[in-house]
C-alpha cells in the first residue's frame, strides 16, 4: 500500500508539474527595436497594433515587448541588432540599408514604380516576397511588408518650379534614392535632423523638403511656411518592413509562427488604410485652414529629366549586383502588367468622379 | 491515513480531468455557409484563407467546416441560416439582403462610390464598421468585410455605346441595385443563371452583361463573343462580408474571438490583393490573345444620367428609412473628403505614369 501511495503522489506531484511547465514553455517574451520614436504615428501604431494582435490571439503567451529609437538609441543599428540576436525583430524601412547591402533598396517603394494594390500584389503573388527573402538570407534575417504610407508627397516648396533651371541649385532635404536623382539635376541635396527641418526652410537654410504626405506632415507646420506641396513621383507606396532574426523565428511553435506572422501582413494592410484615412482628414483641414496652398504637379520637362536620372542610376547600381538586377527587373515586368489593370479601373473611373 | 490516500487519489483524478477538459473545452468546431461554389476563386479563397489561418493560429483548436451551396442548396439563405444559428457563420454579399432590409445595401459598394482604399478607410477609420453593426444587429449577426474585388468592369457589350439613345431597349444582364439603375434610363434588366450567360449573349438573347472583371471574367470567355469592354461606374470597390452569429462569437474564448476577427480582416484584404493580381494577369492574357477588344468608358451623356438616376433612386430608397439616409450621408461625406486624398496622390500620379 505505501508503493500505490506513493506512486499516487508521485502522480498528482508530476502533473501538476506538467500542468505548470505546459504554461511556462508556452510563454514567449520577444523584444522589438524600431528605427522610429514612440508617437510617430502611424508607424508605432502598426507596430503596437501587431504586437496586441500577438498577445490577444496567443491568449497571453506570446508577448513583444518594443524598443522605440529614444531606448536603444540606434534607428539605423535594427537591421544589425536583428541579425545579431540583440532583438528577436525590428521595424524599419527596407532603402535604409542601401549603403550596406544595395540589393534590400528596392523593398520599399522605387520612383516612378508600383502604387500600393499593385505593390501588394506583387509582394504576395509577383514574385516579391520571394526576392525578398532571398535579399536577406545572407543577413540571417527574414522580413516582412510592416505597414504602407500609400503614395508620398513630392515636397513642401517654397517658389513655384516651373522649368529644370528653377531646380538648379535648390537646397532641399530629401534623403535615401530620391536625393540621389536629384542631386543629379542639379539641386544641392542635404538631411537635416527631423527637429530642425521647419526652422531651415523658415529662416531659408532650405528652399524645399521632402516629409511623407498631409497625414505626418500636418504635424510639422511646414504648410504654414511653404505654399506649393508638390504631388509625388519618388515613394509611390513606402513599405516600411517587419524584420525576424531567422533562428528565433524558427523556434516558435507552428502557431505562434503563424499569429506573427498574419499580425504583421495585417498590421501592413491597417497602416495602409490608417494613413490613407489620416492624410484625408489632414488635407482637408490644412486646406480649409490654409486655402493659399497649391497642389503642384512638377512640369513635364522636370518629370522627364528625373525618369532618366532615376533610369541611368538604377542602371549604374545594377551592375555587378544580379540580385538588386532580378528584383528590378521582377518589379518592372510586373508593374508594366498592372498598371494597365490600374488604368482601366481606377483610373478611368476616377477621371469621370473627381 | 487512509483519508490522505484518498486525497491524493482525488487530487490525481481531478488533475487529470482538469488537464483534459482544458483540451476539451479549447476544441471550437464551426460550420460556415458560403453563397458561392466552391471553386468560385478568389470568393472562396478568402473563405478558405480565413479558416486557414484559424486552425493555424488555434493550434488546431478552433476549425471552421466550409460549406459551399451546391452543399447548403441556399446561396441567398445564407443571411437567415446564420440569424438561426443553423450556422455559426456565411460568407455573402450585404448588398443581396436590399429586398429583405434595405439598410444592409450600403455596405458592399455604391454606384460612383468609394474605391477600396477609401473604403477600407471609411470602414475602419470613418464610421463604417459602426454603422455596419448597427444595421446588422437587429439580425443578431455581426458583420465583417470578407474581401473586396476591387473596381468591377462595367460590362461586356456586344455593340458600341455613343448615346443614351444606344442603351434604350438594351437587354443587359445585371443584377442589383446598379441593374435599378439601368431599368430607369430604358434597359430591359434581366438576370440569368452563370451557366447560361455565354449562350445568351452569343445568341443574342441578351446584348450586354456585367459580371466582375477580367480575372474572373476570363473563365467564362465573354471576350470571345463581345467586342467592347466598358469601364466600371456601378461596383468600384465590391466588398463581401463575413456573417457570424452574435451568440455564438459572444462564447468563443477572448483569444479565439482575436484570431476570428483578424484571419477575417486579414483575408479580406488578401482577396483585394489577389484579385488585383489576377485581374492584371487576365488581362493581360485578354489582350494579347484578342487584340480587337475594345476598353470604353461610357459617354459623358451616358454617365450622367446613370448618376441622376442613381441619386433619385437612392433619394426615394431612403425615404422613411433613417439608418440608410445615416449611412449614405456617412458614406457621401467621407468619400468627399477621401477622394480629394486620392486625386493628389495615386490619380495624379498616375496621370504621369500610365
Amino acid at each position: 500500500m505505501k508503493f500505490t501511495k506513493m506512486a499516487i503522489v508521485a502522480l498528482a506531484v508530476m502533473l501538476t508539474f506538467a500542468v505548470t511547465a505546459q504554461a511556462a514553455e508556452k510563454k514567449v517574451r520577444w523584444k522589438l527595436a524600431m528605427t522610429w520614436g514612440p508617437t510617430a504615428v502611424p508607424f508605432s501604431d502598426a507596430v503596437e497594433n501587431m504586437a496586441k494582435m500577438v498577445e490577444e490571439m496567443s491568449g497571453g503567451n506570446f508577448v513583444i515587448r518594443i524598443d522605440a529609437s529614444n531606448k536603444h538609441k540606434s534607428p539605423f543599428g535594427v537591421l544589425d541588432m536583428v541579425k545579431l540576436g540583440q532583438y528577436d525583430m525590428g521595424h524599419s524601412a527596407s532603402y535604409y540599408w542601401k549603403g550596406k547591402d544595395i540589393n534590400l533598396l528596392p523593398f520599399t517603394t522605387m520612383p516612378f514604380g508600383m502604387t500600393a494594390p499593385e505593390q501588394y500584389a506583387w509582394f504576395y503573388h509577383g514574385g516579391g516576397m520571394e526576392l525578398m527573402q532571398k535579399a536577406y538570407a545572407k543577413h540571417n534575417v527574414m522580413s516582412f511588408p510592416g505597414g504602407n504610407t500609400g503614395n508620398q508627397m513630392g515636397g513642401w516648396f517654397r517658389k513655384e518650379i516651373n522649368s529644370l533651371d528653377d531646380l538648379k541649385g535648390l537646397k532641399m532635404r530629401i534623403p535615401g534614392f530620391a536625393g540621389e536623382v536629384l542631386a543629379k539635376l542639379g539641386l544641392t541635396v542635404t538631411n537635416i535632423p527631423s527637429g530642425e527641418l521647419y526652422t531651415s526652410l523658415e529662416r531659408g537654410t532650405i528652399d524645399a523638403l521632402e516629409w511623407v504626405g498631409p497625414g505626418m506632415d500636418i504635424r510639422m507646420g511646414f504648410h504654414k511656411i511653404a505654399p506649393y506641396y508638390y504631388t509625388g513621383w519618388h515613394e509611390p507606396a513606402t513599405e516600411l518592413q517587419f524584420l525576424v532574426n531567422t533562428k528565433k523565428f524558427n523556434k516558435l511553435s507552428p502557431a505562434n509562427q503563424a499569429i506573427l506572422k498574419n499580425a504583421m501582413k495585417l498590421a501592413s494592410y491597417g497602416m495602409y488604410t490608417q494613413n490613407y484615412h489620416m492624410s484625408a482628414e489632414a488635407w482637408a483641414k490644412i486646406a480649409t485652414d490654409y486655402p493659399n496652398i497649391k497642389i503642384k504637379t512638377f512640369p513635364k520637362s522636370v518629370m522627364d529629366a528625373m525618369k532618366a536620372a532615376n533610369a541611368e542610376l538604377l542602371k549604374e547600381k545594377a551592375i555587378g549586383n544580379p540580385l538588386l538586377a532580378e528584383t528590378l527587373k521582377s518589379q518592372a515586368d510586373y508593374q508594366k502588367k498592372a498598371r494597365e489593370w490600374t488604368k482601366m479601373s481606377d483610373y478611368l473611373y476616377l477621371e469621370d468622379n473627381l
